[in-house]
């Protein structure tokens, strides 16, 4: 699954030149520096150790489109401890194009200024002094740990379904999607159908999103952008393609999947005949076209939002999703 | 430090035979049962594996004194959700005389149960409906975490000074003690000087525990209790009795202590070495007549609390806290 949660990149689409991504972050962008410098301010800490660690990530960029939904820099810490706990987990060496914190700092460090940050984003959210706001994140991260440990299963496993999959993508990925889009409707004061708008929002583009991550591992788009291919290959993660090349596969094909992924034992060729058994077999195309469903169920979700241009940025940013794929 | 936060032993009293944990237990029989209750109900997951780790540890025992303090589950959770990362940073083999859960189940899933324990902790904590009570543990558990980076420094130094002790104690250690004592009197409704009094009565009880742990992880009073004895010296952890007794040390025992902790260079023989040296110098007495004066100060804190059977309780835990060690 590309293993962690993937921050929209800011590819310049074909017409403007600008992504959508970007196009949000001008029309917030008082509200976003605000933001940026909550989140340096309240990362200090008197011991050295867990603001370097923590700048580390948080300036290795992403574009925060999560802390633009609800503007709070908490997201932002919740989503920074998730990816350093991940990449523990994962045994990461790179994150953003950037050596790991768990790699540069130890294994250690990362799991503890991930809690600190955890601990710092619940600090932060008393400070909204609403109740319900810290309930939806606080629900949000024991789903996320939940999805996290359903992944684990996920690896060397033929078996597992796609309806698997989809529950731990929405679990790991969508789930702070979701809670930040209604979480930030919520604290605007909007009404209930709104909030659940925006939540189903963010919930579909989490999934989308995810599902078009997962994909990209898969796909020579993703060398053109300077990211390694084949992640999820390597550590025989069962992500929809995958899930999909072997439900499709011809028997003769069978003792390839059994030998790469149960067993784990990969020579230097798999990976392209793994990608061009994905593609034949149409799975690319049928990941694909489920993420474009989804992106489209979030712009559906929409319509509880008056015409405005941050709707219309939230939408492309939902087409967006799925186009930087081609 | 012993490494991480212990449970104060219900081991008999020579005179009454019952432990004041004990006995502070059957005064809030009631409530403990409801807590106990709250506990297993809220450690449930759709995701087996996640209530099966935290059972593992959580039915380990302890005597859930903080919980009582509070009768909150949210503590308990925390305070589970710190050990498993503890000991997964520590590299752990044995959690209260049972093998680690991340021995049993591996450092992955440690990690994340941890996190949805935390998470957990924070649902909880909004079902008391008071942001006070919130701010206090997040803020109680970006402290623990800040503790434990600092004490990742603290390994192979012997320049590590009695104040950098004092403060990893208090910050990784006394802090749940504190915020769980100052939340339990501001749910029941106090004033300010009871809360007040009984946060220190929490600081203080917490730092006399920690240092009568570290005490006795060089003192067979410790093998007698069917614990091991010198794993923060095999671990070359820089705790006051060791700091004392390097401070103390006559220039012919300087050699020695430099290859034991800081090039963490040691035989068989060289745990009974330091325990005479500790012991020649007095530095396990200094050690204790400090636990004994928290533990004074923890009693003097009770005075902004009328008499009750419960005060009398909380007092004698503080002096069987240093107790214990006899």
């Amino acid at each position: 699954m590309g293993g962690p949660i993937q921050e929209l990149k800011d590819i310049p689409t074909a017409d403007t030149g600008v992504s959508p991504v970007e196009r949000l972050h001008a029309l917030v962008a008082t509200d976003m520096a605000a933001t940026d410098k909550l989140i340096h301010a309240r990362m200090t800490s008197g011991v050295a150790l867990i603001p370097d660690l923590a700048k580390h990530l948080i300036d290795s960029g992403g574009k925060r489109l999560r802390p633009m939904l609800t503007l709070a820099a908490a997201v932002e810490f919740i989503h920074t401890a998730t990816l350093l706990h991940d990449d523990v987990v994962d045994e990461s060496a790179l994150r953003r194009g950037k050596v790991s914190a768990n790699l540069m700092w130890g294994n250690k460090p990362s799991v503890l200024v991930g809690d600190f940050l955890f601990s710092r984003a619940f600090q932060l959210m008393v400070e909204t002094d609403n109740l319900a706001v810290l309930d939806i994140l606080a629900g949000a991260s024991a789903v996320i740990a939940e999805g996290e440990v359903m992944q684990l299963k996920s690896s060397n496993n033929l078996a597992v379904t796609e309806e698997h999959y989809l529950h731990v993508v929405s679990s790991k990925t969508a789930a702070l999607f979701a809670a930040a889009a209604e979480a930030g409707a919520l604290l605007s004061g909007q009404g209930d159908e709104f909030v659940s708008g925006l939540r189903a929002y963010g919930e579909n583009l989490g999934i989308a999103f995810q599902l078009v991550d997962d994909a990209l591992d898969y796909s020579g788009r993703q060398a053109l952008m300077g990211k390694t291919v084949g992640d999820d290959f390597r550590e025989a993660k069962m992500t929809l393609p995958l899930i999909l090349a072997h439900a499709r596969a011809k028997d003769s094909d069978r003792p390839f999947w059994k030998r790469v992924i149960e067993t784990g034992n990969q020579t230097e060729s798999d990976l392209d005949r793994a990608i061009t058994l994905i593609e034949q077999t149409g799975a690319m195309q049928e990941t694909m076209a489920r993420a474009r469903a989804y992106a489209d169920k979030a712009k559906a979700s929409l319509v509880v939002m008056p015409d405005s241009d941050i709707k219309r940025a939230l939408a492309d940013i939902a087409d967006f999703c799925v186009e930087r794929a081609y």
